[in-house]
């Protein structure tokens, strides 16, 4: 579990690492969420993944709320993504249109739609003070107070076990 | 190297996760990225990493072209995000807000701000074609011409090797 390597760290980025960031994991979540992918075989076929990681990669996603089980057809368990795991559909799109700017020489593999409209979407950077077009360069990160009450929290805990 | 593990992927995201698929990837980028850091000791502390996992990041970036290395003060080599690791970002920014929206129960660590402007920064997803506020489920993915292209190539190769 990625739960122990990043237990210092204070960071929400860190926090969903923990959660996606074994090998698979994004790529089991990406066909759940856009290949409407249900069923473990399906998941196995697609991927080449070997069973025994499918099947730790999706008891971890029921565990930590990502997905939800039901009983399919033929009496086999099916996996649905809920409310959280679907919330992970911008972090997948944000790493294809990396991809896409930086990995694709032959252009985009797969485009992202408005479902119903048919608009392409994409993802953007939004000021909540301004209507300037941003880029990722201009962008600062400032430590809150629960950072620093959290950092304390840890320190203290860190002598008290000294 | 996740190359090798995603090797049958024709997908952006597959390709970028083998870029930063591997274990603190993404946190060593995140504080050259946001935290300023350029310092090989300054990475190793603040993250507590096994210099030797440090070390195979860091050359991995600057082979793939997400860093650039120049001579710092005392002769020390500094790491520095070119464009297109500065590029990533986006999905630093998208796995911050799943966390703090699913993972970080007494509130955000961190926020993210528009130099300058001061301004609250957050990532939204926009259609090209309705001014709609999407919703992740309302996104869905289409296969291009491009997909069918490479698909076929790797058939073909597929064969060929057989």
């Amino acid at each position: 579990m990625l739960g122990r390597t990043y237990d210092r760290e204070v960071c929400s980025a860190a926090r969903a690492l923990e959660i996606v960031g074994e090998r698979w994991s994004l790529l089991v979540l990406r066909n759940a969420a856009f290949a409407g992918m249900t069923r473990f075989t399906d998941f196995q076929t697609s991927l080449g993944i070997a069973p025994n990681v499918l099947a730790a990669r999706l008891e971890h996603f029921v565990e930590t709320g990502l997905m939800a089980t039901a009983a399919g057809a033929g009496g086999h368990q099916t996996y649905h993504l809920t409310e959280q795991g679907l919330d992970f559909k911008p972090v997948i799109i944000a790493l294809t249109e990396w991809g896409d700017r930086w990995a694709a020489p032959d252009g985009p593999p797969i485009v992202y739609e408005h479902e119903g409209c048919g608009g392409r979407v994409s993802l953007a950077l939004q000021c909540d003070k301004c209507t300037e077009r941003l880029r990722p360069r201009n962008v600062t990160a400032r430590k809150t107070a629960v950072m620093k009450r959290l950092q304390e929290r840890r320190a203290a805990r860190r002598s008290g076990n000294a």
